[in-house]
C-alpha cells in the first residue's frame, strides 16, 4: 500500500463523501477489472456506513457489481479531472482500451479482492445490499461500507484538509458537458446558542 | 416572485443539485411549515427528474411529508451558512421557535402550496413517490421534481455561473461539527477524442 494511504475508522467514513462529489465506482469479476465515474452517490448512514450510487443499465461496471456484489467507491482529485470524464464518458464495451485512454492505474488493498484506483483521495470498499426493486426500477444500489481509506494529503485524523494541500487534491463536482466544480473554501458556522 | 427568480426547464432541473450541495428541505401541513437541512440528498433521473433525500425519523419535517406527499428541496448559499446550520441543528419540537432563530423567510411560489426558503439560489417542487420499504428502512425519500427554479444571479441558461457571482452565491457542502465547504473553482474537461 502507498505510505500515504490510512484506514478511516469506519464511524467517520460517511465523511469522504458528505460534500457530494462525483465519485469513481470499481468493480472486479472474472479476470476484468473496470471502473466508471458517477455524479449520482451520497451517504444513507452513518455507523455501520451505507451509501447510495446509480448504475445505469448500460454500463458494464453495474454488470460486475450485479455479479459479485462488490465494488469501490473513490474520491478523485482535480488531478484527475481528465480521468473522471474519460471514464465517465467512454463505454467499455465500445472502447475496449478505455482503461489505457483514460489513464488508471490500479492497486490492491489487502483482504479486498477489488480493484482500487490509484491517485484518488479516497476509497470506499462496500458489499451490495440486494434491493432488486430499487435496482430495476430506479438504477439505485446501496452499498454497505466494509473498509475506508483515505490519502493522508487530503484527509487526516477524520477531516478533509483540503485548506492546506495543494489544489490538485480538491474533490470533483460534475455538473454536464464536461464542466466540473472544484471544492471551494472552508467555513465554520457559528456553535448554536 | 422575486424579479431575480425564474424557472429552470424541467430536463435541466437535475444540474441544480448534480455538485452534490447540502440542501434545505421544506414542507406544509395543516398551518404548518417546517424546513430542516439535509446533507444527503442526490439526483436519481434526468427527465423527469427525480432525486433522493434522507431524512431521519425524529424530524418533524418527514411527518409532514409523509402527510402530504409534497416538498421543496432548495440550494442555500454561503450567505445562509448559519441558517443552515441552524436549521439543520434546531429540532422544533424541541425549539418550537426554531426558524425565528435560524432567521428563516418563506416565500410562495403560484400554483404550489408549498413554503419557499428566500434567499436560496434554486428550488425544486417535488412529489413524493411512496416507497414505505425505502422510507421506513433506509429513511430514504425518492421525489418526483414537478417545478424548478433558481436565482439567475447564480444560476442562468441552464448552467451555474459561481465563477462570475458574488462568493455568496457559492453552495454549500457539510462535512460535520459545523464545517462546511463552499463550492469552488469551475474545471472544464477536454473533448474525447
Amino acid at each position: 500500500m502507498d505510505s500515504h494511504v490510512a484506514p478511516v475508522p469506519l464511524d467517520k467514513a460517511y465523511r469522504l463523501i458528505n460534500h457530494g462529489p462525483t465519485v469513481l465506482v470499481s468493480a472486479r469479476h472474472d479476470g476484468m477489472d473496470n471502473v466508471m465515474a458517477a455524479a449520482w452517490s451520497c451517504a444513507l448512514d452513518f455507523d455501520p456506513p451505507k451509501l447510495t450510487v446509480i448504475l445505469d443499465k448500460t454500463t458494464r461496471t453495474r454488470e460486475l457489481i450485479e455479479k459479485t456484489g462488490r465494488f469501490v467507491i473513490q474520491v478523485p482529485t482535480v488531478a484527475q479531472l481528465q480521468l473522471t470524464y474519460a471514464v465517465g464518458n467512454l463505454g467499455r464495451t465500445q472502447v475496449p482500451d478505455k482503461l489505457q485512454r483514460a489513464g488508471v492505474q490500479w492497486f490492491a488493498m489487502d483482504g479486498h479482492d477489488l480493484p482500487f484506483v490509484a491517485g484518488c483521495s479516497a476509497w470506499l470498499a462496500c458489499r451490495l445490499i440486494a434491493e432488486p426493486h430499487n435496482q430495476e426500477t430506479y438504477d439505485l444500489f446501496v452499498g454497505d461500507v466494509v473498509g475506508a481509506w483515505a490519502d493522508t494529503r487530503a484527509f487526516a485524523h477524520g477531516h478533509w484538509g483540503f485548506e492546506h494541500a495543494a489544489p490538485e487534491w480538491r474533490s470533483l463536482h460534475y455538473i454536464a458537458g464536461g464542466q466540473f466544480y472544484a471544492i471551494g473554501e472552508s467555513l465554520k458556522a457559528e456553535p448554536l446558542e
